[in-house]
């Protein structure tokens, strides 16, 4: 993602970038009844790859991020099936 | 994440885990200008976890979405470095 995006991502920053991330995230919401598997990976592939362009303009590791804090344990509870109440 | 979280998911189903991942985005969005390099972090950790857990809830694996999608390449122009306008 960094190589193909990051020239224009770095230009528009990370709030112009997030703008992107919420329209992609309502249009995943918007397809979560949509029967067509297909059509549902392409909405998530797209979430995912705006977040990771705003964690490339701030210069954040997101895999990393994530295993951080969820190495195969709820960070809430400390166990690895999760007994939060939420 | 799937280990650790899915019997919750799957009893909240793919609307209600849903309604998570846009608070977590909420929040992405007010620490955007967070200096504090960490708590950014923890913030992106979370938006990919619930976009995880959804897509957990959908048996949809949001790795490969993305790799079938975003292959190193701009789906939009086809370029390893994207040219679209926007």
């Amino acid at each position: 993602m960094k190589r193909v995006y990051f020239h224009r991502d770095s230009k528009r920053e990370a709030e112009g970038t997030y703008d992107w991330l919420v329209d992609e995230v309502k249009e995943l919401g918007e397809d979560l009844k949509n029967e067509d598997k297909e059509s549902l990976e392409d909405e998530f592939a797209d979430v995912l790859a705006w977040l990771a362009s705003i964690a490339n303009v701030l210069n954040i590791d997101l895999q990393k991020a994530a295993l951080t804090k969820y190495n195969n344990r709820c960070p809430k509870c400390g166990q690895a099936r999760c007994i939060c109440s939420f």
